[in-house]
């Protein structure tokens, strides 16, 4: 018989369907190779190619927008949002509609067009924690914004239009509806029990340790106990707190080991996966708070989504995460660079 | 400036991305086409590798599970979903789950592997609707389920595993996420105008003709003001009906007529895309209402969905829906067969 499990923050009913394909080779897709052919703008060298930067590490004193950057941080050249202007909230008859504005960055984790983000090395990665960081102080002090939202698509399966290793970032005027749902499921739970869901949830996780992947001083990496997706791996800081960008240097430290560590996880358990990945983290003007607990979120792309999904909501899993978190747990890394 | 619009009846946000791709052309995909190479059990002569058929239309009086049929409905070999049973609510620690009962069955909508839905006369697809329309009659007579979903995945990409042209159809133990979203949207309207948004909407799409497709005196088609997806077609009938299945004979014929109508457009401009479609109608026990006013929603599947769609919940849509509407409106079409 299969589950139905309810994610506890969302209220989102997941099927968990035990008669389907489960195990990792179980899954028919299409391995992330970096081919490095053709021209890319993100390369060392074409740095004018890009719209110029917005910031950039460079420990060789060299020059804007030329090379010597270890990571960039660009405008994205084809913005899904504009960034002039104000909203002009406006009907049109009975529909309601605004100003497309937002900001739409792109942050290069690397010069090196043949590094996945899974290869760089530990120091490499905390630098992008830290350029997320950075862009967020910075847009936050534009009132126009309500929500910051990163996230990573890996892989043209994932969405990557491009196959040089970089993440993004869209500032909101409006606090999205996921968001919403998870900030109120969050503050329910909190209203009713008056504890962090989140809190909870690690306490519980670390106790049965069936989902645990994997365990650090501050961060635990768990699959989550109603995923929408085969391989769905969460890692939520020990200690509560609401927004991602107040993290401390010692904890992005063990953010980035434990991201490494998951990423190259998957690409051993899966065979390099294409995947997205999504910090989750409280609304600008809503932090810092009790109730909500900020988290990344890694979803491997294995499995297509179709009309019933679309329909619903709810999403049919054949891979129970006690199953996944056992393959996860079970991978054999090399030592860390 | 891109535009932000609002889907007035769920609250979504979508974006309207004016700065990117929106020709029909602009969009890289794989034409769906019909290879018909290796065992299909949907097809005439296989009806024994199936499970033993729920209903079929035969007009030659042949028997059961045996060839002579034009339409047949079976349960799906690896069902998402159990029959059998209750659902046994339970908790685990802070979580909760249930048995994954339901029911999940699949229309072959034609013995001939070689045909598309578009492809098959109006009168069989006025069938494939009369099975829908058996199926959940049936279906609501148990009480253990509380909404019905009907949806239809045609071409791989759109998440087709058989390529031979079916729809399928899941009962659920509970209204999911999504469809209390639209439905309890739908209620908050009427509870602040006394009318029904549909309604509404079918009134202001009527006379500004922007954003009609087509129109029949029972049903018309629109390119929705706030769609997810590029090229995404709303079926709404005319006459206020909160149920799919309580609509009248004369009603099914002209959707048969406007649903080949709209997936021959989609074939036209779009090249064979692959789609979804899903009929959106009210949870069982909510039914007659005011409020809630069903229709089939068609979303050609042209673009991935990645990290940003999946945290945030709104899309960025690179077609406005009047530019849509304008070049399914041109569709050349051949006299319907």
């Amino acid at each position: 018989m299969p589950e139905l499990r309810k994610d506890p923050i969302t209220g989102r009913w997941v099927i968990i369907a035990t008669e389907r394909a489960k195990r990792p080779s179980d899954f028919v897709r299409e391995r992330v190779e970096i081919h490095g052919s053709g021209f890319c703008p993100f390369c060392n060298g074409n740095e004018t190619k890009t719209p110029p930067e917005i910031i950039a590490y460079r420990s060789d004193g060299s020059s804007r927008n030329a090379p010597g950057w270890s990571l960039r941080v660009v405008p994205n050249k084809f913005p899904a949002l504009g960034i002039e202007g104000g909203l002009n909230r406006q009907g049109e008859g009975l529909f309601d509609k605004m100003n497309g504005l937002g900001a739409h960055e792109v942050i290069i984790e690397t010069p090196d067009h043949q590094k996945t983000l899974a290869m760089l090395s530990q120091r490499q990665i905390e630098d992008v924690l830290w350029a997320y960081r950075d862009r967020i102080l910075d847009l936050k002090k534009d009132h126009r914004f309500k929500y910051i939202m990163i996230f990573k698509n890996h892989g043209e399966a994932a969405g990557a239009s491009l196959e040089h290793t970089h993440s993004q970032l869209i500032a909101l005027p409006v606090v999205p509806k996921r968001v919403r749902e998870e900030v109120d499921g969050s503050r329910e739970y909190f209203n009713f029990k008056e504890r962090c869901i989140f809190c909870d949830i690690i306490k519980q996780e670390s106790e049965s340790g069936v989902r645990v992947i994997a365990d650090s001083p501050e961060f635990i990496a768990v699959a989550p106990f109603a995923p929408r997706f085969p391989f769905e791996i969460w890692i939520i800081p020990r200690t509560h707190l609401s927004a991602f960008e107040d993290s401390q240097k010692h904890e992005f430290e063990q953010l980035a080991s434990m991201l490494k560590d998951m990423l190259t996880r998957l690409d051993k358990v899966l065979d390099f996966p294409a995947y997205n990945y999504i910090i989750h983290t409280s609304p600008i003007p809503e932090t810092p708070n009790e109730h909500y607990h900020w988290h990344l979120e890694i979803m491997p792309k294995l499995t297509k989504v179709a009309g019933f999904e679309w329909g619903t909501g709810f999403h049919i899993n054949p891979t129970p995460p006690e199953e996944s978190a056992k393959f996860l747990r079970a991978a054999v890394l090399e030592p860390a660079t």
